[in-house]
């Protein structure tokens, strides 16, 4: 196997062949079948898909094809070929959830943002897989990078499909860590917009912390899917959707960010630690002013505050869970796993008032993070405590993501680092709405590190 | 046909029975079989039920018998029969909101609040009448009190049903109206809670006006169904649920109250307002301070800002709509009404921008009615303008309704008045998270104007 470089990996990219596209030098459908060689490739090992629609998706692809030749595309992503995590609603093909309660259903309807990819044009190639539910009892994806490593959770098929160059994007969901870590793990590009930025209607996504997020090959891919989606089929009801242009902001170097440590940096191993002070050491060369824990009282604050910010987020979440999942007990043995029954019996202990007390901690959580926003851009921290974990049993810890998860903060994940010879993301997060912002700044982060980082 | 009467008017109770079925004098199935009695006069005119699942009513209700016989009910409703507004999910029926997009549908599971319920020992009776998705379009249902009239809407069926007495409670829901006007029409007992305040998971509810609302025989009733409901299932994700204790707030004067009018009052017949009188004269005779528009800026301030308030819920609603509507008029003519793709071609035409300054609308109205707190315990107005409109073509207005919905207030529905021979109801309003404050509220206007008034 060879060792990973993310200098000189290619991530497959969409919106550079519209041009090709407009003057019939490349087609939508020929874009396709090229993915589909990659996916006959590469998916019996790497086992992203849980289903596709082939058929479904070349006459997709020939339809943009038409609308391209004929100078009116859609939209900036008609003819893109993109997966579906599984726990979201499609029309044309099951909708499984990684849960024998689930298997073979089919709803017969798009969810929200898959209507809205639709009538953006996107070609919709499959269904990803999920863990169970989105939780952590893994599906059969493996690390497109080392198929004996997890490529993390719960957006397993999504991180993988795009670790392996099969579509150049795919949705994903997050309520701790499901986007940024398995993002990081298989070396995508991917973005976890605000908490409430994308429409989450029909699909498994809905508690207090979920999140819409997207995998791709190109932070220009990712932001023009985000940004389709919040303009074809909005935000979350009762959000404001998505802030921002059609076009990414332009590359622009913030001037100050926070770097965050989590509590899982001293598991951290040595390599990993190495890795990261090179992009610390990058942003402090091109003049970027780094603000840690060990010099600033707010940041210190923050850090102490969401010491157990995965611990808080799982006992929210299984407050939030004990329906549907107890309905789901109570249709006889095999329905749920043996850890999600554990988690399940705990969540059977909980109060409306233990709740309303975790609440309020997740409150203060994010009155801390807003306080920061006085001194930096936004934050700086690795997607992960090292690359993908050995094994597949376990998706690997969303530990260093779980705050950012509460707060409901953009975060891109950006391919910038290797460890072990595996991916390791970086996350570079911003403040709530500024997801142009941060966007531009992870355009800038991503040009300046790997070209002279 | 009678002439209705709210004092002497006598609607189905379920807590006074509890003491009979603890000494054994009377058992949850002999309540079972007084419902169904009545189901069997009533129904072939009134028409609330979709479908009824007897057969496992008279099993839960046969297990509350033997648990109240062995002296350990669930709680302070087991075995309460309660029927369930047909835009959510039950694992024993189907749910088919009244449109034929979802005729025959069955999930498979409970809806949150009816998994709540079942967990309390509330025997789940059947689906009652909506409109198509709990919209405009009319069901079968009539008003309980004359044939010729509607019984209001979306939540038809669960106010027919109460109005006749086939059920001490039943379950509804509210984005502009759909709890408290057809309450007011069938002579019901109803409370829309705070936004939020109980769990809307599992069902056709998702709107961001969106609420659970109960209607009831008696205040006691009602505030125990929502009080099992947020304890037993939880409120909203991301929402505190209701606060209050198990026992209702004891019958309690308010100090001050806001009388609202609302855009709608020039067009109140002669009689409803004179009707309404009568509650406002017996609340200054009372000591209650009755502060208007007249007299007061703020008032005033508030009133003119809703005028529009239905129009933009409606607008906010059809936003939202856009998906899962969208959806379903692509599987062709016949699935949506005239009416509703009428509105869907509206919704085609809103942008994001157009959507955020809706919101932004929204919450201007949520800060001037909190402009009222310092000044009132709450409001109070007609339920409607009117009794229930004569025909079946139409559910009669909400624009009396929609801003409290706008303002997720707790509000009552409480049958104090008659107009036109049939039942006029008074909404008597709160601010958010004072449901229990407004219970109290309820049950002394209740008590005093129904003996004294």
């Amino acid at each position: 196997m060879a060792t990973y470089d993310p200098r000189t990996q290619k991530l497959l990219t969409f919106h550079d062949s519209v041009p090709r596209f407009l003057d019939g030098r490349d087609t939508p459908r020929a874009y396709l079948e090229r993915c589909l060689d990659v996916i006959e490739t590469r998916e019996p090992e790497v086992q992203a898909f849980v289903v596709m629609n082939i058929d479904g998706a070349r006459a997709a692809a020939d339809e943009a094809t038409r609308r391209y030749a004929e100078g009116r595309p859609l939209s900036n992503i008609d003819g893109m070929p993109i997966g579906i995590k599984d726990l979201f609603e499609t029309k044309d093909m099951p909708t499984q959830m990684g849960s024998p309660v689930w298997a073979g259903w089919e709803s017969g309807r798009d969810a929200a943002h898959v209507h809205g990819l639709r009538k953006a044009g996107a070609v919709v190639l499959g269904k990803l897989v999920t863990t169970e539910l989105g939780f952590s009892f893994p599906g059969k994806t493996r690390n497109p990078f080392d198929p004996g490593r997890t490529p993390g959770g719960s957006s397993s098929g999504s991180a993988a499909a795009i670790g392996a160059g099969m579509v150049p994007a795919a949705i994903g969901s997050q309520v701790a860590g499901s986007v940024i870590r398995p993002a990081g793990y298989c070396g995508n590009v991917a973005i976890k917009p605000t908490y409430g930025a994308l429409n989450r209607g029909g699909g498994h996504s809905s508690l207090s912390q979920s999140h819409i997020g997207i995998h791709a090959g190109s932070i220009e891919d990712a932001w023009a899917t985000c940004w389709q989606i919040a303009n074809l089929a909005g935000g979350d009801v009762g959000y404001p959707g998505l802030y921002g242009a059609l076009e990414p902001m332009a590359p622009t170097k913030p001037t100050r960010l926070v770097r965050l440590e989590t509590v899982l940096w001293p598991s951290v191993d040595d390599e990993s630690k190495a890795a990261f002070e090179t992009v610390i050491e990058h942003l402090k060369r091109q003049g970027v002013t780094i603000i840690s824990r060990a010099e600033d009282a707010d940041v210190e604050t923050y850090e102490a505050l969401t010491a157990d910010a995965l611990e808080l987020t799982l006992q929210i979440c299984l407050f939030e869970l004990r329906w549907p999942l107890g309905a789901y007990r109570e249709r006889g043995p095999g329905m749920l796993s043996e850890s999600m029954l554990e988690r399940l019996a705990e969540a059977d202990k909980q109060t409306l008032d233990d709740y309303r007390a975790m609440l309020e901690r997740r409150d203060q959580v994010r009155k801390a993070y807003a306080a920061l926003k006085a001194k930096a851009d936004g934050f700086i921290a690795l997607s992960s405590p090292g690359p993908a974990p050995k094994g597949l049993h376990s998706t690997g810890s969303p530990a260093m993501n779980a705050a950012t998860s509460m707060t409901g903060t953009p975060v891109w994940s950006l391919p910038l680092l290797a460890a072990d010879g595996m991916p390791l993301g970086v996350q570079l997060g911003g403040f709530p709405h500024e997801d142009a912002k941060v966007t531009g700044h992870a355009r800038w982060l991503m040009d300046s590190f790997l070209t002279q980082g």
